[in-house]
């Protein structure tokens, strides 16, 4: 039933190299180089003499590999490590520990080996050196409220925060100012050692104040825009006397604020982003234009609702073939980012899929296009699928088997529609999240 | 309040230079050049010397303009001519009637104006040249139903299919076959004229059997397929009795197919497209071009849901900013097409203020980038404005006026958003319509 052709196995390729890009173990190995005792980071050269001990900290849903390549890279050289994984999230280490915690609800674990990572981070000197790994998931995996305040009162704003509507800018603010190492301040703690900060980034533009809430990054968000937050939302009497306390504590100035930039806490601070979705998307490009493609980068700051995202990426497909714009056949255009699916149907499936499926009926009856809408964690939605490949006879393909394809849509369920077309990309977990890449691929 | 700036400037100078090109006059200015006795369309080469007499018939919305660029061009040579035009649509004539008639409801005035335009038609002989003037609303604006059956009748044919949710394609298939001219039966009745078709396209694509259902152009539908759509919304009983005994008649051969790809009433037809969104979009990427923009035409295509397609289009604002993909500043993304806006709210507005109004959200705050939206017909939805622009600055200038974008967003008030900001664009009516264009500009 389904059509094995060069540009599916091209689209299959490009994607591939894509998610290479992104795989944690990967990602570090390309942006960080050990020369004999010379440790290359990004632009930077760290002499690996000028250090006593070397640390290694950190938390996030790629710690396990992520720790494994600085291990490759500084084999014998770690004095000791401690990084916060999800449940089940491990990996064959020699020095550094990996303390398994709850995700995406932060639990004790999560407190208890962020407490250590802090005594760790505490005991580095002047002449140490101390690597952070942070990923996606980051946030909730290093939970350490500060003292007096609980997990669960911690949970309670960020519930009553959603529930009016606040922006995730908003809870960000909150959140680093109820903390001891969000919002800059673990690398206050680190100080006076030298830190590199290694960034998986799962957010979209890769902010690096807004990744697990920038523990190692300055600032800018202040007590006071934490109590122009509550009264906004008139949260002022719901929200735990605790966490009242805190803040109002701050604004009197008992409490130090979040370091701002500029702080001393960054003087010997690197941050460094070694994957994230626009470096996945370039790599993929990479690729395309290797194999021959004219290649365009279309942008990685792709949001919105999945369907009609995918009206645009198609009605781009369409201008190639009509005249060749934005860039003649045979053309590759590639976007990343994260889209959302408004769920109205109780079907199965998942955003790549949801994209591929309506992109298949916009380019039903097309010739020589393939469409590719794959999440770089391998699972795409509640589904064992990355997401999905299709071009201009999937619907035709899919009628032969009496399925409907708006229904499908209607139903929000691509997986029921794309498995009996064969038509699924199955990577299996990657253990690595740089969010979403698509991948139209137009022949000559 | 008002900021001017270069790239504002610039926006709207680029928006001028589309919609110059859109403007019927100018189009047909542009595509048929006469030299002499010669008459130069598009490729194609007529000799004036060769034919007795000139006829020029045809409808649509922009007939009036039309019509006067065809009689500037052909001063004198002109025989007769009657073309449909909406009531008030008028201009200057010497020798071509306009017959103004109903839209975008048909009425008994079309009907009349039609069977005239047929009359005309069946009076040219083989040495004589037919111009036929098609524009957008030249099927409502050209109705005639076969014997039989009233133009009410023919509505309810198409009520019943829209309610069903029959597509586009499916309602243009029964109009062709209850109609004495669409679906290529004019060009049938112009035989054995010359005929010259002039066409500006309202519709994404330009397909040239669809726009004002194809009066000169070679039908693929058949009267087969109009019995397999009754049956597959369950019509059969409901469809008037006069359409069905017609499409039955079809049917066993007592009435002509519409005539297909290659029948003799296409040998001595040229259809040639003088106005249409991708000619606009071209005109402003030249126009871009030229005040040193690296310019990219994303797409003619564009349709969807208004504030998601827009979020599109910012995402690649933001990767442009970011990286300098898909091309660096100074850069110009254009856009065509029509979107659509689900009313959830009841303020005033239309399409493209809705689109600069969720664009804006997106970049607020972002420098030098400007957005502009507009309707080429000048009137976006039920307003006076063909549509707006923004920047960065808008959402702050917007508070600064205590107008909340949010809630203008989301109560579709767009039109009263911009309205104190005086960021609208006015036009006034521009009598032509190729859709909308959209102007990304991201400085230096």
């Amino acid at each position: 039933m389904k059509i094995p052709s060069r540009l599916r196995e091209n689209a299959l390729a490009i994607f591939k190299a894509g998610l290479q890009a992104a795989d944690p173990l990967e990602a570090i190995h390309r942006h960080v180089k050990r020369i004999g005792l010379k440790l290359q980071v990004g632009e930077k050269v760290y002499n690996l003499s000028d250090y006593e001990r070397i640390f290694v900290i950190g938390g996030g849903k790629a710690g396990a590999s992520m720790a494994r390549a600085i291990e490759d890279l500084l084999k014998g050289r770690i004095t000791a490590g401690l990084v916060n994984v999800k449940y089940g999230h491990l990996a064959d280490l020699e020095v550094i520990r990996l303390n398994e915690a709850g995700h995406p609800i932060p639990d004790e674990a999560g407190v208890q080996g962020t407490q250590e990572i802090v005594d760790l981070a505490r005991q580095a000197g002047e002449k140490d050196l101390v690597i952070c790994l942070i990923s996606g998931g980051g946030s909730a995996l290093l939970p350490l409220p500060v003292p007096g305040i609980t997990l669960e009162e911690k949970q309670t704003v960020t519930k009553l925060l959603l529930a009016c509507g606040a922006t995730i800018n908003e809870i960000n603010t909150l959140r680093k100012h109820i903390s001891q190492i969000k919002g800059g301040q673990l690398a206050r703690i680190v100080m006076p050692a030298t830190l590199i900060s290694l960034i998986l980034s799962d957010v979209i533009g890769d902010p690096l104040d807004v990744i697990a809430s920038g523990p190692t990054v300055p600032d800018e968000s202040t007590f006071q825009d934490c109590w122009r937050i509550f009264e906004k939302y008139q949260l002022v009497d719901r929200i735990p006397r605790s966490v009242l306390n805190h803040i109002r504590a701050g604004l009197s100035g008992r409490v130090a604020e979040t370091p701002k930039p500029g702080d001393p806490a960054f003087a010997k601070t690197q941050n460094l982003i070694v994957g994230s979705n626009l470096l996945a998307v370039k790599a993929a490009a990479q690729k395309a234009k290797e194999l021959g493609y004219n290649t365009l980068i279309l942008s990685s700051f792709v949001e919105g609702e999945t369907r009609e995202v995918a009206k645009v990426h198609t009605a781009i497909v369409k201008e190639i073939l009509n005249s060749g714009n934005p860039i003649p056949p045979p053309a590759c255009i590639i976007s990343g980012g994260e889209t959302t699916v408004t769920l109205k149907g109780k079907g199965l499936g998942g955003r790549n899929q949801e994209f591929a499926l309506a992109a298949a009926i916009d380019i039903a009856g097309l010739k020589d296009v393939v469409i590719l809408s794959a999440g770089t964690d391998g699972t795409d939605g509640p589904t064992d699928a990355a997401g999905a490949i299709v071009d201009g006879s999937t619907v035709q393909r899919a009628k032969d088997l009496n399925l409907d394809p708006f229904k499908y849509l209607q139903e929000n369920d691509s997986y029921h529609f794309f498995q009996p077309l064969g038509d699924l990309i199955l990577t299996g977990p990657t253990n690595t999240n740089v969010m979403d890449l698509r991948i139209l691929l137009v022949g000559a």
